[in-house]
């Protein structure tokens, strides 16, 4: 993801390449298992969110995934992760290679995630906002048995409306607090975000998931700036009203997802602080990475099993992540 | 204060203009009421000791007090909070002429807390650590009826002893962790702080103060670091495993004391912010100030008076503090 600053305030550039693997194959991409591949950073959480769809929908065997590590230079995100630094699969060293294989001198921010066309080598989408949707709604015959409907037809406008709020104050406006460059453009960011942390607070009060007595796509994509909040965003992007263990209902409700496989099992806390912290040296030109906060915390019990709701709806839960894309001991929470 | 870093760990600039303003003036300072002026800070820790300190005591009328502004430039602190920008008394725009009064071309830091000498527009002393102690022993012709003995002959080694752990690992360690130029210097500071924390804890579970059943000067040196932590320490030193308010213990101590009359009344949030995140450019380039977090929490009972203790001993508390000496409104807690 990348972005500009104009009058003080931080504009996400959202110009993406909108190419969509669809069933039909009309952009000229077809779903196809095995043919694509997923590239993702854990820290990131943009890349988060499809971390987390694909294994709930169990997506593992369709769609393969590769890992870049947490920091990258000015220019791209690369695979030093990987043994020889090149993605075993690409076997690239960086990920702008799989850019410039579809658009040559393609100008604009190379990000995560991207979804790449593997006999090809070329980048197919990095259009994130899309790409969780799409899996849920064109991938589904390739869904595990027992998946979840993460994005249902009778509860997609209500799904949009608040997704379209989340995006804007809150996932988008914790970067809008780190980068703005006035202090007028970091305190309205600020009171945007809290005022819909407010918000999302008090639907969550007496309602156990965002829409619906299910988990969807909105609690996915919320989910993936909580869990970011008190580890990097309070001091960081200075997002620090408060932190997310000091709003209870937010609070116990991200340790609800947290807790429910697919969404804490995704979550590398140490990857996550070192991007932010290293990548963002006109914000921490020290490079120093905080050692706190506790993260065990996140273990405790949360309590919203009483405000009813059925995680998966008619689904199950997703088995045991698969041992080559587990994240590494004590990276985690505890 | 000043320092500098040597092997990616920093180091305080201990030394300072030592002279001591005694009863028997030894030094060519006897104490004498009129002739001195304390000159701070508010948002400076060491500053705000002689603040909390001199209020207890009852020192306003012998020893007149001058607020510097929350930001200095590369040389000094200055008056840019007076009418004109020059204090009332020493007619200088900033603190440093009147250290050049005294040393010409004076090589070191421009520090508050100074003692200036009306009469000769000298520093006399910026030996902070030694001041507050000079102020409860030196002048005690002059402390008002009713002052609290804050550093009793019979409690004086163990006082001793307990502000030389809180100097080095938290007053002077939360700098320590900020100032930090390698992640290991940064984390080994961050551990001897915590520990300390937790140290200071457990002694504070069952006991009101932290010597004796008195408030003395190891708890007014413990409190400017408190005070501070949460609004500063936590996001700006990267003091984050975790925020005050989550050591409770710790916290409960922390709100008695802000609520004892000459010592939240001493503290402005505002300054103190203002002061660390415009000053520090090297951590924090942007001189964003944060808008969090939120303060009326400090107002909260703290429960401790069940642990006994007597406040001020046999004396009382200090009066309203004085209408020209007063925060500005907005700028302490709630």
């Amino acid at each position: 993801m990348g972005g500009s600053v104009s009058g003080g305030e931080f504009d996400r550039d959202t110009k993406y390449i909108t190419t969509r693997i669809t069933v039909d194959g009309r952009d000229g991409y077809p779903v196809e298992p095995g043919r694509y591949r997923l590239i993702v950073a854990r820290a990131c959480p943009w890349a988060n969110r499809t971390i987390i769809v694909r294994r709930l929908l169990g997506l593992e065997d369709a769609l393969s995934i590769g890992f870049c590590g947490p920091t990258h230079d000015v220019r791209s995100w690369t695979f030093d992760l990987d043994p020889g630094g090149v993605d075993p699969v690409l076997k690239i060293p960086r990920l702008q290679d799989a850019y410039f294989a579809r658009i040559p001198n393609y100008p604009k921010g190379i990000t995560v995630p991207a979804i790449v066309d593997v006999p090809t080598g070329q980048v197919v989408t990095n259009d994130f906002a899309q790409m969780t949707l799409d899996l849920s709604t064109e991938w589904s015959a390739f869904h595990r048995e027992g998946a979840p409907q993460l994005y249902p037809e009778p509860l997609r406008a209500e799904i949009d409306d608040v997704i379209g709020r989340i995006y804007t104050d809150v996932n988008n406006g914790v970067y809008r607090c780190g980068f703005a460059s006035s202090q007028d453009a970091y305190e309205e960011a600020y009171d945007r975000l809290f005022t819909a942390l407010d918000w999302l607070s008090a639907r969550l009060e007496n309602q156990r998931y965002l829409v619906g007595e299910t988990i969807t796509e909105a609690d996915i994509r919320l989910f993936t700036t909580l869990v970011r909040f008190d580890a990097v965003y309070h001091g960081h992007f200075k997002c620090n009203r408060a932190k997310l263990t000091e709003m209870p209902a937010l609070w116990a409700y991200a340790r609800d997802l947290f807790q429910t496989p697919g969404f804490g099992d995704t979550v590398d806390f140490v990857q996550t602080k070192q991007h932010y912290y290293i990548v963002h040296t006109n914000i921490n030109p020290t490079q120093i990475v905080p050692k706190g906060p506790e993260l065990a915390n996140w273990l405790t019990p949360h309590g919203r099993e009483a405000l009813g709701g059925r995680p998966f709806g008619d689904g199950t839960a997703p088995g045991p992540t698969r041992e080559t894309e587990r994240v590494p001991a004590g990276h985690g929470a505890g």
